[in-house]
Order: structure tokens, then sequence, then C-alpha cells
């Protein structure tokens, strides 16, 4: 199949490291083709950023419409994942859901590790949306400034370990997320370091992806993930966003 | 003070529904200026609709930027609301939040009084994002398509008044909300043929924009509505909504 | 509109700090009037206070029933606010569901400051009995005795500041509510010391008083906070508190 | 021991009910003293009632203090019973308590039988006090006017067993409490009526009173029931309500 | 790998069903292994029918112990999951775990269908111990007696797919999940023949199998599933359940 | 009557400490039988052993069938206690859960002692299936290795009151459980130490026994406690456990 991977932030730093884990896991017969957004900022850390993130994806689904059999939303917070859900005809995917519903079968209680203080709100709220709040240890984070999105992992790496301990014996989580696409990969490098299993949003979304796409579930007619009903519209780009909306 | 009501739909009809009701509750000193959303549909449903109507209502806030003193999301299920409040250093006001956050001081339980099925999914979710949902008595709805959602009043006032009524006798709401902004001013309209009080979305949020604005608030400079860290941004018109992020 | 502002503690010096703060805030049309306690204990701080404090209430609100259009109780806690909103036919306000009602407009978690440690049981409930908790960041509390509730705020001012900024950096607050009325009006003063905007009960219960009175809701007939009906009573004097349940 | 029941309303005959009741479980060594409100309504059904009742009920244990060994109130709803439990040195106990920690260890979820549709709210927002909302199958309740408290056993009998079936067969209960003192004793005779164990607000708190006694806890100096920080207080009879927060 | 697949029932019947469904999903390198519990009852549809099915589930994985790379729990309600993932050293997937995740990852609410009356209480509370609750949209079931666990598809297919039609139109369901290890395989049927997408327990395992084992995540030295401490133990034979204790 | 208290752990030690406190509080006509798994763990700490108790706990439970008129499972934790009370026509109590419901009549929040960090997320969870998530203060727990459990009073008597104290000051309890039947007994020790009341669960738990027994309640043909449904079995010997499926 052809998984469509979405960074909705402008950094193609961050979709190099994106692409690299996903292929690492992929299944052979499953075409990876990586995009990045044309708008936005170069990393997505709240409600309007992600805003900025949701519809920069939703403006490259609706201009690739028809060349994909599954959509992955590649950033942490999921930003656009529900809202494309509704309008896509493919299963659509993303790091924070697909490495909830990954981490909930290997652990009661999740620990999410996370990039920087600003960027738990967001997260704590999507982790809520999901209904999972209740399964959640706790988020922990870095607390110094970025230098660069693409090089979070060579720059704060012991003490993204460090973090990740500390949630294990002062939070009791049983499974750990390491949150955000720029940390794509890491849990992989680290997992030796630490007691519980770690858990990485891009090589779970890609698993999940391939699954949703192994079943093969109808598209919904009813429900809230139906396509929304047919109205009039303006300015939303035929070639692109408004595609979604066509029947 | 100046509020700019921005109704995130395109439809003009709404804007006139959502002017009058504010002209009719807004102190002598509020002057309210109206917007309509330059692209999206004819009225929000669902969640990618309401994706459109909040990047339309960024669009608009920024490019309006320095010449209001609060800002009012004008669509039930507020889209943009939390996204805006982090980027604006004025008030902004919601419909669902306020209508909530007014009927919660009316009753213990409220109901909400939709316009259409498809519609309740996103308003419950709304009203779960508030932390509220243990106070909803529950959603009731039209189940008819819609003609036009400047008539939706017209069309349907009878079943909009038996729905209240069975979301009392029914649900056991202590309180209802007559929910969407087609439904604007209605509430003023019916309150005579019901048992208990019914808030409506505009005239409270009015009343909300003008209390926060009163109480003067400062602007955050920590927490999760401080303005987002400055980073690198990319396609964000100056002139519009890229106007947010600067500093 | 007439306001009547009810203290349910017993001590002036309270009513008139907040007799201050609600001049500060209120409308040119709102006239203020106070009542204190006739019976009870200088400040309330846990349930049986509060169980003196709401009957001190009702029966004030019972001796000057058809003199005020509004009615707030004045006490964070809000003793007697739920049971009053079932007799009165005028709106009736609380510091605490006001605050919260505000707050809730500026920032999704809320932190509340508190007087005393014995205080924050009582206040964690009344939380909760509104249903928002899921939005409490969390109650940091002065820890020393007090000298007299009328001179709080100066003597252990920095101490407040100082749990405040704890409120934001350590419990993740949005926003903060300086609770107990003998914080009254404090909130003006610190808010340049803050990084989050500071509410306070008192003000944010005049406006929502006057929003409510603005909208005028019918009285309800039906749901919860109808009048009680009608049956046998015995012992509750007709010029007080008996009269709430006359018809 | 002493066992002092407090039936907060002032209904003689609700009183013998529940006296009644009481002597069938009690054990032989514990000694019951009835009492009943000097102050109040004919039966409580709403919040504001229940400030009266529980007004009520602590003027009796302030005037009886010292002349019992533990208390129960004795309505369904428990007015006052917090708030006593903060200032007695014995075991205070209430029915809906009492009946639910009962009624918990006999099935997971938990239907209750109500006497009119106003009192149950006030009885869902008790649940919800305990914690217990969770297990609630739901609330069923009579839908007429009640003639006299006395004798809504006699009067509804019929009707309050086909509410029992329905809470078993549409809400899924595993396990009924009968509510209200005026339906004392009545679980007992319905019992063989039905498929699932019937409990009775007054023997189930007869029997957690005689244990609670036997338990002999301590009385906390610590926690939010520990007696309430000594202040000045005004117009509390020492002789009544005031002895309660003497020390 | 090899994935051992253990039905916790004693119903040969139903274990033919699961694996052709298991083979149907299943990667051609999965080898797919079956096992039928030795002691237990016909179906599963009680707690304490649940311990008897974990407790022979558990026997099964420690005879064929080091001869899987995955084990699969096959019931419904997934009795002994949690158990097992403690103390085996490779994934361990539910039914209910694997569907709830999945169907997560289609639709915001999820209900779910089942084959008797009785069955609902125990997966009610499976999908709370997962903490998916406030996912749930409803459980619906079947009504009358079940002639035969192995038939059940053939005996009641019809009313199934009318149930699972009101929990879409009645219960607000946006995907639905056909459960029960005796409707293995059913969704595929009946999906052309309803308007939501539908999940199957069995297939939906047998991914999720695959998934974990592809992450490789480590085995677990700390938190909740790390293998339980060593201790004295009795009576459990070294060939059977008592090997996964031993270290 | 007669009660059968069974010790889900293979060490006697611990049934003798059992025995004791049990001794202490019955009535003079509860005659207390004793017994001890046959097979199991020397003391319960994780979910799979809790599984392995349940089940020993049922094979006594049927062994024994007709001889005893209540049944306590004596572990905290409860293992199989839910279970049993499915299959058993006699009232069935646990330590947790009687303590659970014996101290929320004491105090709002409360906190839990426990005898090792890993024994805390299996509480946790017992405590959450119940319900009473809202009101747990928290879980303070020892964190050194076990020698024996029978002398983990003497052994860690000084650290469990410290632990004990911290739950009072620091995470607000106003009550405590003395968590684990290894403590059996010591809450009457320590109670003098402690500044708020403390819950005993085996204690608690024969008080609760002989309530439910002096109340009747008829055994349920209805809602998810009745007997399970009649089917097939195999494997379950007539004389032990297959006896509580037999009619």
């Amino acid at each position: 199949m052809n998984l469509l991977i979405v960074n909705p932030n402008i950094t193609p730093g961050v979709t190099t490291l994106i692409e690299a884990e996903a292929c690492r896991v992929a299944h052979a017969d499953t075409h990876i083709e990586m995009a990045t957004a044309a708008s936005g900022v170069a990393y997505i850390e709240t409600r309007f950023e992600a805003l900025l993130g949701a519809y920069a994806a939703a403006t490259i689904a609706g201009e690739r419409y028809g060349r994909y059999d599954a959509l992955m939303v590649a950033a942490f917070g999921d930003p656009g994942l529900l809202e494309l859900r509704e309008v896509l005809d493919v299963p659509v995917v993303g790091m924070t859901e697909a490495a909830l519903m990954t981490a909930g079968q290997m652990g009661q209680r999740i620990g999410i590790i996370a990039i920087s203080r600003r960027i738990t709100a967001w997260y704590r709220e999507c982790v809520d949306r999901y209904g999972m709040l209740g399964r959640l240890a706790g988020i922990r984070h870095l607390d110094r400034p970025l230098r660069d999105p693409s090089t979070v992992q060579q720059d704060h790496g012991a003490r993204l370990v460090e973090l990740s301990r500390e949630a294990v014996e002062q939070d009791g989580a049983d499974v750990l997320i390491l949150a955000g696409a720029p940390l794509a990969g890491l849990a992989r490098g680290v997992a030796g370091e630490l007691s519980v299993p770690v858990v990485d949003g891009v090589s779970s979304a890609v698993c999940q992806a391939e699954t949703l796409a192994r079943l093969k579930p109808i598209q919904p007619t009813a429900g809230s993930f139906a396509k929304p009903p047919a109205k009039p519209r303006v300015g939303l780009p035929e070639s692109g966003i408004g595609r979604l909306l066509a029947r």
C-alpha cells in the first residue's frame, strides 16, 4: 500500500527523521511517501500552532488525494487527525493515538516524555480527547530552549533517558512514549538503558496504519465520521483542501 | 469597547441573526463589528468543517488585529477559540463556553438543543473539552435536513420547543441552551413557552466578553495561554494569520 | 438593580473588604447593599461552619426578601448558594462559582490560592460540586494561623504571591483564583507581579450577577431549581427564612 | 451503646416508621433514642429543605450532646451528615451513605427507588458527594403527589415494586436501595417479590453505626474531619448548636 | 512468529471459529497454534467463569512455555490477559483490548454487540479496566438462550445486525465491535449491511500481536508488569502454571 | 453464624495474624473458621499472584461449601471476591472492599499504607474496580524487601507509622487503611500515634460480614451476581470448585 506521511511542521530535517524510522519498521509492501507542510511553524507546541499544522496537513491531503491508501499525521498531538478521518475514505492514523493504543497493550499506566514544557498542555488535552487520561502516569519534559528540532536527540539524549527513568520510578509508568516527531527513532536507541518498554510514535503509527489497511473497515455513512453533509462552500481550492469535501 | 464578532461560516444571513441578538444585549458603550468567514462552508456541523472555520476566523483575527478590544467566535462548538486565546492579547469568548458558564449559574444540569443530528458529536466533544460533561443532561436535536441555516428558527420553531420540553422532562435539565448561531435570539422568543431558563449563546458571549474586558486580566506570559515561543514560520501572510505570531 | 451581598461570616471587617471591591467593579446603575451574618463564626473554613453560614445567609435573604434584584453569597465555598437558588426568584451568585466560570474563560487549568490548610478540603468539594474538578490545577494555601481575617492581605501578602507563582510553575495553572472573602481585592494589587491572569471572587460575582440580571432568565417551574413543592412547615419565622418557602 | 436517631423532618409519623425498623435490626445492647426536628418541613426533597433539616439536626445534636454514643441522620440525602462528623466526637452515620456502603458489598451497580421526581436531583448529588456516581445504575421514582409521608408505603407499595423491577431489568441494577425515611422497613416486606437484594437505609445505618462504635476509631485531630479551629462565634446557643463548637 | 491462541472456554467449535478468522488475517510468516481450555465452561459470561478461564489459560501458557513468540487470550473480556502479561516475556494480546484499541482508531464512540444479557456486566467492567468507558457508546445484546456457542452466528445473525443498527442510530456509535469469540469472523460477513466500520476481536488481536512482535518492546524489569518478585510457592505444577513464576 | 475466613496466600503465619484480629472484633455468636490456600505464593503483590489466590480461595469455598454462613477473602486486593459473590448463596466480604466502605464513613479522602511498592498498582486497580478512586488520597508503601510476611509489623512498624503521617500531612488523608493481611491488627496498636482514624481490613470485614448476615439480603436471581447460567463444564472437581456451579 501507499502510505502518505505528512509532517505538519515546516522543518525538512524532522521529515527526514520520521522517514528513517518509518522505513525501518514498514512492511516490504508498504510504500512510504513523505510530505512536509508548506506553511506553518518549525515545530508545533501549542493549540494555535496545531491549528496551522492541521490546516497544512489537510491541504496536502487534498492535493495528493487519490494517491495514497492510508495517511499518517506525523506530529505528536495529532493535528487534524480526527478532522481528516471525517473526510478521507482511507485509514488515517496519528502518532499520539497510535502510540497510546500500542503502549496501552504493554502496560496499564503510560508515561510520556516531551521536548518542552510548553508542549505538555497540548499533549495532555490530546490524551484526554482519546479518553485515556486515566491511563496517563504523567508527562515529563525537557526544560531548556531547543536549538533545532532536528537535533534534539543528540542535544538532549541523556536528559531524555533521565526523564524516562523518573517517569518509571516516581510516576509509576509501566510503559513510556517518547513523544514528538523530533524524537522519532530514539526509542530504538535507548531501550537498553530503560527498565520498561518504550514506544515510538512513528513506528506505532506505521504498524497501526498497516493494521487498519489490512482489516479494510468500510467507510462510514453514519456516525460522526461519515463524510460531512453536502452544503455550499467557498474559498477552498478544489485542487487542494476543497477536494476533500467533493463527492 | 470594540467587540469583533466573527461568524466562522460563510452565510451572511447567519451573521445578520448574530448581530441582531448581540445588539439587543450589548451595553451602550460596546461597539459591535461583524465579520463573516471568507472561506469555509454554509454552516458547521463537523470537526473538519470546524477546522475550516477556525482557520477562517484566525485569518480575520489577524487581518483586523489592533482594531478590536475583544473577539467573539460566533459558532457553537467554538472553532478556534482556545487557539486564538493563545495568540491574542485581548479577551476571546465563544458561544459554547460562554453559554455553559452562564447556564451553569442557573442550574446544575444543562440541556442542549441542536439543529442536526450530525452536529451533536462535535458539540459533545466541545462540552467535554471544557470539562463540563458531568453537567450535561443531554443533547437533543432536529432530525430533518436544513433548507437554509438563516431560517431554521422559522422552519423548525415548534419542534425546537418540543425538544426543549423533552430535555426538561426526560433528561432532567435544569436549564437549556439553544445551540448554534442559526438559533441566535430564539431563546428570547420561546422563553415564555418553557419551564426552565433558556440561554442563548450570542447574548451570553457578549455579556461574558464585556465582563472579561471589565476585569482587565493581564495577558499571560506563562502557562498554556502565553503567546507561543518565537520560532521560524513560513507561508503565513503577515497581513493576516501570520500577524498573530509576530512580536 | 439592587444587589444584596451577604457575608455569611460574622466579621464586619471582611464585609468592608467585600464592599470595597464590589463597588470598584460594579456598573453605575448597580446599587450594592451589604449584610453580615447575625450568627456564625469569624471566618468559614469547614463544612459545619459553612452550614452555619448558609443558614445565616438564608435568614438574611428571607428578612430582606423583595428588596433586592440579585443576591450574592460572599464567601468562597458558596455556603447556601444552590439552596437559595431554589427558593429565590432573582439571580443568585456565589464567589467560587462565579470565579470558576470567569477564570474558565481565561485558561484551561485553574489554580486556587487559599488562606488556610483546613479550608482546602471544603473548597475542593465545592469545585467538585460544580463539576470542575478536572479543570483544577491544584489548591495551594497559607499554613500559618490567621491573626484576623480582615488583615490577611497585609499579614501574608508576600507569601500569597509566592504560592501563586508555585501554582503556575509547579501545578501548571493557566489562571489563578485568590480565594476567600478576606482576599477580596488582592488580585487587583498583585496582578503585576504574576505571569498569568488572577481572578477575584467578589468582582467576578458582581459581573456575573449583572450578566444574569441583564439576561433575565425565567424562573424555573420545573427541574431541580423550581421552588420546592408546598408542604407543611414549622419553626421557620415568616419574617425570615420561612418567607422563602411562602407562595 | 446509645444511638440517637434524628429525623430531620418534622413528621412524627415518619419518626415512628424509622424507629420501628431500627428496633427490628438493632443489637440487644443498642439503646435507641429518637428525635424529630423542631423546625423544618414535612419531608425533605430539595437542597434548601435539606439545609433546614441539617440545621435542625445540628440543633438536636447540640442539645443532647453527651447523651449518645453514636448519631444517625435519618433522612435519605444525609442532611448535615458530613457537617456533624466534623464536630462530634462519636460516630455519625447517614441513611444514604450507609445504604450505599452496604449495598456496594452486595452488587456492583446500585439502583435507587425514590418517592418523588423532585427528590432525585438531590439524591444524585448526594451519591456524587460520596464518589459513588459510577456505581449508580439509576434512580427511579414515584410520580404522583404524596398524600402523607407516613403512608407512602401503603399508598404506593405496588408501584414501588414495579419501579424496583424496572431498575433491575432496564437499568441493570444488581442491588436496590428503597430510599427515603418514609420507606423505612419496606425492603423487608417486598424482598420476596424482587430478584435482587434490597437495602433499607435505616437498618443499614443502624448496623454501620454499631460497626463504627465497635471499631472505636480515634477522633481526628488532623484532616478535614478534625474539629474546626477555635475562633470567635456569635448567635449560636451554647445549650444547642453552639455547644458543638465548644472545646 | 509462532502465535499461540488460547480459547479459555472448553468448546472446540469455538476454537475452530477463532482459528478460521485468525488464519484469514494473519501474515504469511505468522504460524498459528490453537489451544482449548482443559477445564472450565462452555462459554464465559461472568466474572467467576472468567476466573476459571483465566486459570485454564495460564495453565496452557505454562505448559507450552517457550514454544510461542506471542500469546492471544481468545475470549472477549480477556480472562487472564493482564495477569499473563506480568509473567510472560513475549507479547500477550486480548480480544477486547485489541478490538478497543483498533476500533478507537476508526471512531470516537464505540458500540459493542454481545451474545447475552448476562455477559454485558463483565464486558463493561473489562472496558472500564482499560480506562475506555468514556469511549463506550453502549453495549447491546441478544436476549434469547443460546443453543450452542458455535452456532450463534447462524442462529442469530439477523438479530445481531439489527442490534448493530440500533447501536449506531440510538447510541451514537461511530464504530462497532461484534464481541465474543463465538462471533469470530462475523464482522467480515455483515460489514456490507452496516453503515459504520465493524471490528472483530480475533482479527484485531492477531494484527496487534504481530505489531507488538514487530516492535520488539523490551521486557519490563520495573513497573507493574515486571515479573513478580521471587518468593516461596506451593501447589503449582512446574510443568504448567508454576513455570510462569520460575526464573 | 459460621464465618469462613480464607487466606488466599500459603503462609500460615499470616493466617494466624488474621485469626487473632478477627477474634478480637467478632461478636460472641460468630464462630470463626480459618483456611489457608493449598496452592499459590507466600504473599500476593501482583495481578497474576492474585489470580492464583482467587483460584485457591474458590477451591476452598467449594470444598467447604455448606459449612459456612458467610465467607471472607482475607487478602487486601480481594482476590476472587466478586467472582465468589456470583456463585455463593451466602454473604462474601473482602478486606479492601470492607475497609473502604468502613473508612468511607469516617472521612472523605482515604489513604492506604502498603507493604511494598510492587503491590500498589494492584491495590489501585482494586480501589478503582469499586469506583472509589475519587476518594483515594494516595497509596504510600514500604520500599524494602520483606523478610517474612508474618513479621512485617515488627520489622517495619516505625516506618509504617511514618508513612501514615505522610499520608495525612502530604496527601490530605482524612482516614487511613493499613493494607494487607500481614498488617492485620496493627491499626489497633498504632492508633494512638496517629492523628486520624485508622482502619484495619480484617476487623472491617468481620463487622461487614456480620452486618450482611444480619440484614439477610435475598440471593439474586437477576443482575450480574445471580448464579451463572447452567452450561456444560469439565475439569472442575465436584468436591471442590465445581460444586460452586452446581444447582
